[in-house]
């Protein structure tokens, strides 16, 4: 029931936010136009704007341009997808071939450039500084956090901190700063813009956490290859847990092709199976339970209201979430 | 002598730009710090900063700050090169090797990212949104102009029209900005703040059409291997009055040689050789005054001082530059 109204808010709210994102790829230099419509028309959940709305909704903002603000941080997102998949050589992105071995390299690197040029301009149109602020800290964090990622690939002696640094900047940030803006452009006090910063950091981490432990679930269900995160040099938190329990010798064989970036896909289903098995994967969404818990427990200090209820219900969302 | 005070002041100048520099690139998220401090150290004229500087201390702005917003625009310029040399596939900018050469492409691109991000947080940090528009805007118009530039590339029916365009754009919008935030930084009025963007739009576009001619001098000269722009497919002004210049034959084999991407070395030697003979890069040189006299014109605007003196004489410069 809690979800069929998330759902139905969703479904209310999408053509608003997809048409203001329309209007944001048009904007656009013309030769980037359909890279940055490939990139929005393949999909994603669109989590980003659809929590800008909700705060600012929920803190009494009643005009239509929220929808071009809520965008921003969506544009910011795709600007970084289109970057990550030429430096990651990925070939598929949310199931469709990645732009750039659609539109080549050249184009897929300027389109990024461009989306994040359009993106500020049309947060700078608001004309408060403060938003420019909380969207020019979420583009730093989120550089840096892809940054930090890129120097931890392959290492096997990532911390459980210093792997949630890398989560904070190149995942938290952005969920948190678009909760954070659209409580500024409702003109929240100070308590909120807080509130509402902490909820969304919060359900970022655990977000990002889930994805973690969904990344060695069984192909059949996420439709995805299993152990993605491990043929890539990604030390999550579920890999974390399984590297630490093996016994010496298998320790260092699996550091050895680890680090050499030779783990094969039947490796990573070998892995996968272990992991599950061993409980790893479900340890690390109990983790994910205490950020949701501080997810909630910020909510508690945003006013009552239909939009707040639907904020917790999406800490239930990532909670469950199965791919 | 007028050469003389300019180069005096550029030389006091230096030192506090180049400072600023380096804590912004300390500020970077520490994997990309080489990159970054590799093209700044790389050199470059700091034209861009300097101007910030010398508006912002005409109109009486005499804060230390200053340098801390005039460097935000020379970051932009240092992402764009960055990206810019993994999108050429270039081997050397500035004489010395590329940086994704050095670095590898994936922290060049990412180093881009970062700069782009810490300089708008810097704009945003001066808490004047009129700044972060007019950053944004450069960042925008800087995009833009270097995605019409590609897809302009090899065509042989760029018009003037057309080129002036990608020129305002990929050149002219950021030392326009430079001159506009200063500006903006010191308080100017409506008028002055008008005049400063109309004098770096114009000073920008001149500057180009003079490297367009140098870039057809000999490499004695330059230090530069000739005719560059002619082998990657950009038809600048001495080279469309070159093409235009050929009979109906000739010009059909260089259409198919330009287009297809096929003008070697040796041909643009060739080229640049008949392109002085004819004059072409005198009479772009001469196009360019057209452009200065209007950047003279719009300082007459700005406060009598001697920074709009050595301004004037930043005219003469790009006037009279060989290399």
């Amino acid at each position: 029931m809690a979800k069929l109204l998330l759902k139905a808010r969703l479904a209310l709210e999408l053509p608003s936010i997809n048409a203001a994102l329309n209007r944001a790829a048009k904007a656009l230099p013309e030769p980037v136009q359909p890279v940055a419509q490939y990139i929005f028309d393949a999909g994603g959940k669109r989590l980003r704007p659809f929590l800008t709305v909700l705060t600012a909704r929920l803190l009494g903002y009643r005009q239509a341009d929220v929808y071009d603000l809520a965008i921003t941080l969506e544009m910011l997102h795709a600007a970084t997808l289109l970057h990550d998949d030429v430096l990651d050589n990925a070939t598929n992105r949310r199931g469709k071939a990645a732009a750039h071995t659609v539109f080549e390299i050249p184009p897929t690197i300027l389109a990024g450039d461009a989306l994040l040029a359009q993106a500020n301009a049309q947060v700078a149109a608001f004309g408060d500084t403060r938003l420019t602020r909380c969207f020019s800290e979420a583009t730093s964090q989120t550089a840096a956090g892809e940054i930090l990622e890129i120097a931890a690939q392959r290492r096997v002696d990532v911390s459980a901190e210093e792997y949630a640094d890398i989560v904070r900047g190149k995942t938290a940030w952005l969920i948190r700063a678009s909760c954070q803006m659209g409580a500024l452009l409702a003109g929240g006090d100070a308590t909120q813009v807080t509130a509402a910063a902490d909820y969304g950091e919060n359900l970022g981490m655990a977000f990002q956490m889930v994805d973690d432990a969904i990344d060695f679930a069984p192909e059949s269900i996420t439709g995805k290859p299993t152990g993605g995160d491990a043929r890539e040099g990604k030390l999550t938190p579920p890999l974390r847990l399984y590297r630490l329990s093996l016994p010496a010798t298998e320790q260092t064989a699996f550091d050895a092709a680890f680090t050499c970036g030779l783990i094969t896909e039947k490796d990573a289903i070998d892995i996968a199976g272990r992991i599950r098995k061993a409980g790893f994967d479900t340890l690390t969404r109990q983790d994910a339970e205490g950020y949701l818990a501080a997810a909630r427990a910020a909510l508690e200090k945003l006013p009552d209201g239909s939009e707040r209820e639907l904020m917790r219900q999406m800490a239930d969302y990532v909670r469950d979430r199965q791919k």
